[in-house]
């Protein structure tokens, strides 16, 4: 497959066209902000992990009945994966109280949540990716009643696969956002990625933090913690 | 029925305990705020105008078939009440775009919303009011989802009922807030007010604002837009 023109650069990857409109390939950099952009930085190395770690994820959500947008991957930064549109929500999923939701309401960061939660945000920078519900999502014509069906069971059940693997490998799902795409029959299939860029990820027995939060609150080791993710997840 | 001690003073109303707990006295004030209270005002002869329309419009909705918190008018500024424990939720529909939506999701005020909206958020001044969901409120032990289930359909019931009655009298309703409370048999009903405070009214011919954002934008005769939505509903 030919890797073709550019059709979008984000904050931490590109996507190129290729000779076959039914398929992209995603390329994974190093570059790291927070904030809606407002912090900048290198996480030398980032792009290789979770280039990797994402596809290792979603063969075994794949396995498990998951339909993701994963086919093959290139190289250490590239990956082969099936065009989608990407629907404009972030569909976060939540096992444990921490980061913004601690904030918004109040609730100390390490409280366990009497259920999981599933909330969604309008990617938008210019809004500041706003918290919206499924009512607004409709009346938007974001998606439909039944697309949301689908999104948050597949949401919930990745979330079980999910905390069940980082739970053999010693880790704490804490939380983590995805973002899913409707494909050319407009099924919806995970996209993205599965990474420390996007989820919350605790050692289980010191509740060390493994992910981006490091880099976001300049806890220092950054990069060890990609790489003893990697570790963990590449055995 | 003897009222006794203030058991609450909020932005707008009074709540004083009686000589039965199973009613409480509402006292409606004239002042006003906007911005979590960063404005502050007085509306003059506000507390009678939304003291009498709620209590219209509550006897309204009873004659439909919703349970309400309202017993009896007892003087202008003053009415006997259920005696009910308030669910820290703001219970928001929307027909139109307006206020804070607009201004969340950058969709311009007074664009019609396919279907109706609702959205929740928390009662916390400290935290600003966040918008919630219906996965957090159940996460955070707020309301159980048979709760929010019976919340959600009282809510879309009230909004058909008011707007037919709007239209009737030659207004619009843009969107509203209302409280629900549980009752002494964790029934619950509907609570606080509904009011040119709680409601964005517009007319029907012109979209003249008869609501509280004459206060909240400074759009001067914030009086006579009280006044005139009381004679409409007072006929």
């Amino acid at each position: 497959m030919e890797k073709l023109k550019q059709l979008y650069e984000g904050k931490a990857k590109k996507v190129y066209a290729t000779d076959d409109e039914n398929f992209f390939i995603v390329e994974y950099k190093d570059d790291a902000t927070a904030f809606n952009g407002e912090k900048r930085g290198t996480i030398t190395g980032k792009g290789v992990v979770n280039n990797k770690m994402s596809n290792i994820l979603f063969k075994m959500l794949e396995a498990n009945g998951v339909k993701t947008h994963f086919v093959e991957e290139l190289s250490d930064r590239e990956t082969l994966v099936k065009a989608v549109k990407i629907i404009p929500l972030e569909i976060i999923i939540r096992n444990v109280a921490a980061g913004s939701f601690s904030k918004r309401y109040g609730v100390e960061e390490g409280r366990a949540l009497k259920a999981p939660t599933l909330e969604f945000s309008l990617k938008d920078d210019a809004l500041n990716d706003p918290l919206i519900n499924n009512s607004h999502i409709i009346a938007l014509d974001i998606a439909s009643e039944a697309e949301l069906k689908v999104i948050s069971d597949m949401a919930f059940k990745i979330n079980e696969l999910l905390k069940n693997y980082f739970a053999n490998i010693g880790v704490k799902l804490i939380d983590f956002k995805i973002e899913m795409g409707r494909d050319a029959n407009n099924n919806i299939i995970l996209a993205d990625e599965i990474s420390p860029d996007t989820c919350r990820f605790w050692d289980a027995k010191t509740n060390e933090k493994l992910d981006k939060d490091r880099f976001r609150r300049d806890l220092g080791n950054v990069e060890e913690a990609y790489q003893e993710m990697f570790k963990r997840v590449n055995k």
